[in-house]
Order: C-alpha cells, then sequence, then structure tokens
C-alpha cells in the first residue's frame, strides 16, 4: 500500500484526554479515530493488526474445536429476564426501547443468548460436549472511558461457551481454552499470569483471568511471595482504589501472610458458569436412563481492542510503537530519499514477491519518513537513496544497526 | 467436522411465519436461529457461507483499492444532527439515551461516521482519491422483518466509501464499484441486473441498485420493452403495492411507454452522494491554488445475509438447498452406512487431504443421512457402504447420477 493513497495521517500532537502510551502512540499513528469518547474506529492500519489478532484468536479456538458463528448485538430482553441479568446487572447494561416501546439489550455478553440457541440442540447426552464462540461486538454503558482502546465502550470480544454433561467434563473444556489462550498471548507477543478471579455478574463456579503485568495497570493483583499463587485483590475484599492489602489477610492457597500487590491489564477471563444460565433458561438434556440435567456451561472472553493496546503498553519506545512480527500491519516500511523512480521499482518488486510493504511515497523530508516509520512500528525499515549505490538500507525497529542489501536479499530476509 | 460434535440440529418442521423458501431451509438446515423477530444468530453451518461471501467481498474491493477498517455500530448523536438526518430519517432510524440521557442512534449506515473520520486525513487533493469500507453491524428499528435473513432488523453490511475531488472522478470511483459488484455477484452464483433507483435517505446526485430477478422479490423493477432500460418502480413515482404501471408513462431513457413490471431482490446499492454529508459536516480540500472545494463522495453497499438468503432462493429444489461450490458450507458431505470404521478412516484421508468435510457421523438410518445431506445442499455426497466393496458412492448435489470412485479418486475429484 502506497502511504498516498492510505486512510491515514499521522500525527505529533496526542490526545489531550491520553493517558496511557498505548492511547497517544495509536492515535498519533492514524491507527485509531475517536467518533466520541469510548467509539472509537479503527482506521485501516488498525485493523491490519486487528485482523492479526483476529486470525490467531480463531486459529487457536479452531484447534480446539471452537466453531465459529455470529450472534446479534441487539437483544430482545425476553432472555435477559429469563436470567433476571435484565434485573440485576448494573447501569452498565444498555437497555434501549424499539418504536413499539418494547425491551431490547444492547450484548453487554452473550450467555443468554447462546443458552437460546442451544435449546433446540442440545436435548441429549450424545448431544455433549459442544465448543462454540463468536468474535462480535459488545457495548457498555460505562459511566467513564478511559485508557484510549484499553476500556472503551463498545469494542470487539472474541467470546466462547462451552457445553458439557458435568463438572469433570467442564474441567477438561476449561483446560483446553487455558491452553489455547496461553497460545494466543504467546503468539502476539505478550506475557501472561493466569490468576483466580471473581466471578461477578457473570455468576458461577469459580472465575479466572489471564492478567498482564503492567505499571499503568488498572487491576489490582496480591500475589503471595511463599507460593506465587496470584488473585486479583476483589477476591480477598479489597477495592482497586485501596492501597494497602489489611493485616492477617492470608494467601487462599498456602494461607501465608507474605502477599504484595502488582498492577495488571485484564486481556482475557474464564468462567465455569455451571448451571448459571441452564436452570432459568431451562437448557436440559437425558443421560443413558432418560433422567433430565441441566448442562454445565463454560465462558471464555479476550477483548481484541484492549489486547492490542495491550501490546502497545509491553512493547514501544519513545519514538513510536514496536510490533511483533505476528501482529504488525505491515512486513516493512518503504522510503526513499532523492530516488522516487528506485523505490518505486522496489515497492513494485517486493509487492510482486508477497511482502506486506507500506511504501511511504509521500513528497516529504527525510525526517518526517524516518519519524513516521518508528512511529507506526512497522519490523523492517527500507530506505532507497542515491548514496547507496543500488544498494537498500535495512534497518530493524527498536535497533540501530544498519544493512545494506541487495532488493532480492532484502525480500528473503523480511520475510 | 463431525456432525455429533456440530452445534447443528435440522429439523423437518419449518418456523409458522416462514413464507420464503430461503427462510424454510435456513432454518430446517440449521443455518440461522431466530433469536427474536427480525434477529438471527448464524449458526456454524451459516456462519461458513457468510464468510465466504465476507472474503470473496474483501478479496473484490481489495482489488479495486478500497482499503478494510472497522466503525462503530452505537454512534454519538453529534454526528447525524450535523446532518440534519438525526431529524429527517423516519422512525426506522434507531435513537437511544444513555445512562446520562445523551442521545445515540444506532448504525443505520455510516456516511456521517466515515466523513467524520476524513476530516483529520483529507485536507488536500493530493489526499484523494480515497476508497475506504468495512463489514460491521447495522440495525434498523423496522416496523416488520420478513422473509428470514432478506429483511431483518439487525444485519452485516459490506460499507465502502469513495472520496474524490470532482464529478468526474467519483465516475471512475462508481465505475470501479460497478464492476467489482458485478464479480462479486457472479462469483457468489447469482444473476443480476443493475438498474435506476431513487437516492432515497441517503440523499446525493444519483444512484443504482444491483437487483436479482425473483418471482416474490419485494421490489418492483419496471423494465422498457424497447431499450431494455431498467428502473426501480419507486423512480417512476410508481408504489410497492401498485400492480399497474400508469397509462402514459414513459421509459426514462427512450420514452417508449412499452413497459413491463418484474419482481426482483435488491442484493447491493450504490450512491453517488455529491456534496450531501461532506458541505453539512465540512470536509474540504484545497486545490492547487489553495482554493477550498467540499469532497465528492460516493457510498457502496452490499447486505450479506440477504445476499447469503438471495443465493438460497434462486438456488434450490424441494428437498432442499444447491449451494454453488465457492461458497458452499463444505466441499463433501461423507456418510457411513453399516461401515462405521471404513468411513471414520474416509474422513481422516479427506481432512488429511485439507478437504473441507462434513462427516455424519450419527447413529442414524441411511434415509435420515441422504434427507439432510439434500437439505444442506453441500455439493458432494460421498456414501461409504459395505455393498460398494471398498470403493465410495459419489453424488453431485442436484444430479441423480451416482458414480464408485477410490479414495484417493475421491479427494482428486471434488477438489
Amino acid at each position: 500500500m502506497r502511504y498516498s493513497k492510505s486512510f491515514i495521517k499521522t500525527s505529533h500532537q496526542a490526545p489531550k484526554d491520553a493517558e496511557t502510551a498505548s492511547h497517544r502512540l495509536l492515535a498519533r499513528g492514524g491507527f485509531i479515530y475517536p467518533l466520541g469518547a469510548g467509539f472509537y474506529s479503527l482506521l485501516p492500519m488498525g485493523f491490519r493488526v486487528y485482523q492479526k489478532i483476529y486470525d490467531i484468536i480463531t486459529e487457536e479456538l479452531n484447534r480446539i474445536g471452537v466453531e465459529d458463528m455470529i450472534m446479534p448485538v441487539v437483544h430482545p430482553a425476553r432472555v435477559w429476564k429469563e436470567t433476571k441479568r435484565f434485573f440485576e446487572v448494573g447501569p452498565e447494561l444498555w437497555k434501549i426501547k424499539n418504536r413499539f416501546k418494547e425491551d431490547f439489550v444492547l450484548a453487554m455478553t452473550h450467555e443468554e443468548v447462546i443458552t437460546d440457541a442451544a435449546k433446540p440442540i442440545i436435548s441429549s447426552y450424545k448431544d455433549l460436549p459442544k465448543l462454540v464462540g463468536h468474535i462480535q461486538t459488545k457495548v457498555r454503558d460505562e459511566a467513564r472511558a478511559r485508557g484510549g482502546l484499553l476500556r472503551t465502550k463498545e469494542f470487539t470480544m472474541q467470546d466462547a461457551y462451552s457445553f458439557d454433561r458435568d463438572e469433570e467434563a467442564l474441567d477438561k473444556s476449561y483446560q483446553k481454552f487455558i491452553k489455547a489462550y496461553n497460545n494466543i498471548f504467546e503468539r502476539v507477543g505478550i506475557e501472561t499470569i493466569m490468576i483466580e478471579s471473581d466471578v461477578g455478574a457473570m455468576g458461577g463456579l469459580g472465575a479466572n483471568e489471564f492478567m498482564m503485568i503492567a505499571k499503568n495497570g488498572e487491576d489490582k493483583i496480591v500475589v503471595c511471595k511463599k507460593c506465587w499463587h496470584a488473585v486479583n485483590a476483589d477476591v480477598l475484599g479489597i477495592s482497586r482504589e485501596s492501597n494497602a492489602i489489611r493485616k492477617g489477610t492470608k494467601c487462599p492457597k498456602c494461607r501465608s501472610t507474605n502477599l504484595t500487590f502488582k498492577r495488571g491489564i485484564e486481556v482475557g477471563n474464564i468462567f465455569k458458569l455451571g448451571t448459571k444460565y441452564s436452570i432459568p433458561q431451562k437448557l436440559f438434556y437425558t443421560d443413558e436412563r432418560n433422567k433430565e440435567h441441566p448442562v454445565i456451561m463454560g465462558s471464555y472472553g479476550i477483548g481484541l481492542e484492549r489486547l492490542l493496546a495491550s501490546v502497545v503498553e509491553a512493547s514501544h519506545d519513545k519514538d513510536g510503537i514496536i510490533w511483533p512480527t505476528s501482529i504488525a500491519p505491515y512486513r516493512v516500511y518503504l522510503l526513499g530519499i532523492d530516488k522516487k523512480s528506485a523505490a518505486d521499482k522496489t515497492y513494485q518488486q517486493l509487492t510482486k514477491a508477497g511482502v506486506e510493504v507500506f511504501y511511504d511515497d509521500r513528497d516529504a523530508t527525510a525526517g518526517e519518513k524516518f519519524a513516521d516509520a518508528d512511529l507506526l512500528g512497522i519490523p523492517y525499515r527500507a530506505t532507497v537513496s542515491a548514496k547507496t549505490k543500488g544498494k537498500i538500507e535495512l534497518k530493524k525497529r527498536g535497533s540501530k544497526q544498519v544493512k545494506l542489501v541487495t532488493t532480492s536479499e532484502l525480500a528473503r530476509r523480511i520475510k
């Protein structure tokens, strides 16, 4: 893609309300555009990263047997009334009415909807287990959005659901997702730890969160210095705002009182829902003796935009983003200095070789082009100029080393 | 995928309100699930078809230079007030309020949002032309949904936008989209004609629709028998309900009065928006002499679920759907009769060979399996049974001819 044809404009100026590095850099780099507080468009540069994260998630979930589907964003209130969440969830559940004054909600999660859809499908033990999921828009009427893509009012979530006959089988499904989630986070280039967490508005038998440790994380994690068990502070009744662990608080695992705080960004959470939805929504199966039981469910979620922003939090420097190769929007940032026709030719050659290349063909100074290359964080920068005598200056983002290569070497090296 | 693991259950019974073949067959085949009137989930079998349509659309639009992005479903009313559409569009524009009583709308279309996003990006003639688009949820507060996926309250739309410096350049962008749209419809397997249409709530300089001719189509097309020019009846002031062309009505092209009706399903529409959005939203560019002009826009849309249903309308028989190979959910429907281990082995071989195979491994009669194979409309049916002595019975959906082939021939033939 040529810069001049792309729907992008970078900026020196970060938004006034930008408190986090990811917010500043994604806005400055033209990855995102704020339509309003908490509502973002992913511009083409951001969408390319999103799409790569989407593909990695889909691949890892398909590998454990999850089938993909799609459920609506607007839900008739009926299903939310069946589980009583219509009345119980706080104001972040966005309730709306249609022209006939009928109640609807905007999808905060999809447990009710998937349980409803499962009723004609699951009726016998022979129909179990099932794993199914989708990647779809979620909407929350948050009082305050913050941190750019880290906490928005509308975002995309991968949410998957497991249906099993008993808790032992649920455990197996749960373990499959833990493995898939660990693979996903590793592949997008962040380090996470899995911690014990509160079930919250989802209800059920237990829950875990995947946390990326980050200085400016919103979540407080209590880590036991003896057994290294980690739990979300809210499990121990410690509020997000609190800065102290109450004296006598014990590690839920080894009972040690030698505890410490860490901060994290929650990038995934998984829930053993048990019968929280299947009983009120009447999702039952009959066993080998024709006896009826409620289906045992699990729910598994990753917020895509938050994950994207978390990668930026984990991987940037003062000049811009440093994308891991697996999710970089392009493989190489190509620019020409005083050698327009040579750069054009290199662009055509790289495109032909199937390399994802972003070609800065603007009428701009070398300094401006170098600055944008650093800001956008594309893994390689290739410079075509008169002084390199037919060769190309190749530099890896984040490194200072520069190598002179021929065009054919270039395509091979960065592939 | 094994039938027993898949999130599917077929049914002999069509929904009571199903008036169209696509509604009946998609519901019976477990492609879709109605959450409420006009709100459908695409179950895994339906999502696979949707995904193939999605990929074809993306490929054809990328080919003409469209960049992909994603915009929100919930819009702060600000942008819709700027163009006055907040006040002018009828009740199908779903207006909602958040917890602070601020106005929002659910995305009916995205002209306002893309124009807003373009403002920091387009300021000079050097920034033009640009082509950008997304595939995203649309919501309409329709009084009455009908026809299954043909007219819903929530659906997915591919909508793209062009930004040009003048009407001549817009014409060029418009022609590119006409070509891409014709390719898309051809590749998904339907025949369409492009007709003249009314600009409606979108406004602008002119519009065209892509129509699939269908007996039970909702749209009335007036065709001139002399020059074969076709226009939507509403362009001539003829209402959808009317069954007669007023005497003296003339073809807008050749002025002949020899006109006739056809019915169609609208599967795509394109609009020369002109300055309808750029002027009120202040999207201007400066030319070579530093003079300011409004950007000239175009808008281009295809509803994915409606397109999917239209294919079913065009391609089915009394037993079920007949998917065109390009968008079929699987390539082959494999089933075993009294030879479970042989069928299992064939399933593994085909999967290994990279064939998309749906394997009916249920404990069901041959009749039940054949009926589902026909209903689901997968292009090939492969039957493993004792009587064929190690060979496989291969049948193409919609044909009566049966061939005996070896497993290795099978993979080669259906690929």
